[in-house]
């Protein structure tokens, strides 16, 4: 019987597991994937304080290596299912079940798709959600990128460094990030935004995307589209808990308790103002703090 | 005319920069010591999500690298009033002034002292309230800690490795920090803890400290004293705003805005419930975000 388990060990979870474990509870993470969550997805972070432009996964892997200074517990497993029984939760694995009496969900959030037919399987043969990990696959050729926020725009900049150029294609006429990003994509001469468009079809050759077919008839000789058109809350195994919006995002109150006792959430998985890395360890540690003084 | 000047340097008065930069407000920040604020004082930090055990002053130092990364426009200036006119907010420093639509004040909080008679006399000449900084002055000797939270344990533990003895003087019966950082103190060897104990009086020849009597009549020679018995906000400037309590700490509302309009206020200044150095950081980008949202 755990005082806390943690599911979901990006920035938030991390955060909380620092503070449980500091603060004396029992506690243990859960994460099916690599720590660092959303992090592995981002080339480049300049607006994190003490760490200066670091790449995702550089900081993804120093958040490893603290839960490993600290000897935090936690287990690489899938998690299935959350139970609420009187006085305990049970946290439900692919691997096993693990009980406590408090659980924080840290879960984040999933990149969203266009939701075209052949989209799900050109999956890594032509269509990406992280140009970190998948854009070096496509040096020195023409890429496009879909979407108008500060993901996209991010990205955007880390491809034109290494691709031949890249298309944005911006379904707005105009963008909604950080003005700084904005000035650096409008200024890189690898870079071609085309507002105001749309993907109609992937085109395919052997299962690889050869081109794509916009929805104004124009064709691209893309080899690679990467998709930043926002996230939504991984939070469909909670469905049942009936604590999620119809966007999926989980209600809290002000010590980010859900309305189920001992059930907290945080970070890009909850209803909020600002999704940033700093708020979401903030959120971590101000729910390790209403448990830990609900436990003494 | 900017449209936010940030007093204060700090983590949290930093965090703002940041996100004041990168969305492009004119912004500009004043401190008049060296950027990074009480990290200045904190011998280790292992809290920090994304730094592993790092000395509080190499923080500093990375925050104040991250601002000439990005630029962000700072004077190295000692505020001395905050005047409010119909529509400008007016920063007063001992060098000149300086007009803005918008104010974060971040000024963090300054150390508390006993109070006894010589004790202002023979601050760094015995008495100190930053280990980090003059620890080292007592090498080999016999010094005193009082206080009973965080700092005093953090600080105990580091004054342990290089001082001959350390007393711990706690006034009450227990501790208020940390579970693992109290197990630390209590196993270290060159460590004793009185309990229910006070200072009466600091000793001295040719103004330096020679030991101290306490409460109960023991006397003790030590060579130095480090005060870790709380802060208080740093807030004595903005008194006659009225925008403080009676502990001094500064009241905001939900997006960190005082009852004057366009002054914010944030970090260890306010009034809230959880001081930590990411919540300070939180505290910044969400007011930043309101500013920008009525800026835009």
């Amino acid at each position: 019987m755990y005082d806390l388990i943690i599911i979901g060990m990006g920035i938030g979870g991390i955060t909380a597991g620092i503070y449980a474990k500091r603060g004396n509870l029992n506690v243990l993470m859960v994460d099916k994937n690599t720590p660092g969550g959303m992090l592995n997805n981002i080339e480049k972070i300049s607006n994190y304080p003490g760490l200066i432009n670091v790449k995702g996964s550089d900081f993804a892997n120093i958040l490893f290596e603290q839960v490993k200074e600290l000897a935090i517990p936690y287990k690489l497993e899938e998690v299935i299912n959350l139970k609420i029984e009187e006085d305990v939760r049970i946290v439900v694995t692919d691997k096993g079940e693990y009980r406590a009496s408090n659980v924080i969900i840290a879960t984040g959030t999933k990149p969203k798709y266009l939701g075209l037919d052949n989209e799900k399987d050109l999956l890594g043969r032509g269509i990406s959600t992280n140009a970190t990990l998948e854009g070096s696959d496509y040096r020195d050729s023409d890429v496009a990128v879909v979407g108008s926020g500060n993901s996209a725009l991010q990205e955007s900049l880390y491809l034109a460094s290494i691709c031949h150029k890249v298309y944005i294609l911006n379904r707005k006429t105009g963008f909604k990030g950080e003005d700084i990003l904005i000035d650096k994509v409008k200024n890189n001469p690898h870079i071609e935004i085309i507002y105001g468009v749309n993907i109609k079809e992937y085109q395919e050759i052997d299962g690889k995307i050869t081109g794509i077919i916009l929805d104004n008839d124009m064709k691209l000789d893309v080899k690679g589209v990467f998709i930043y058109i926002g996230y939504r809350p991984n939070t469909d195994i909670f469905k049942d808990l009936n604590i999620t919006n119809l966007q999926g995002h989980i209600i809290v109150d002000e010590n980010f308790e859900t309305k189920i006792e001992g059930v907290y959430a945080i970070g890009d998985a909850i209803k909020k103002d600002i999704y940033q890395l700093v708020t979401a360890a903030s959120d971590g540690i101000h729910a390790v703090s209403n448990i830990s003084k609900i436990n003494n």
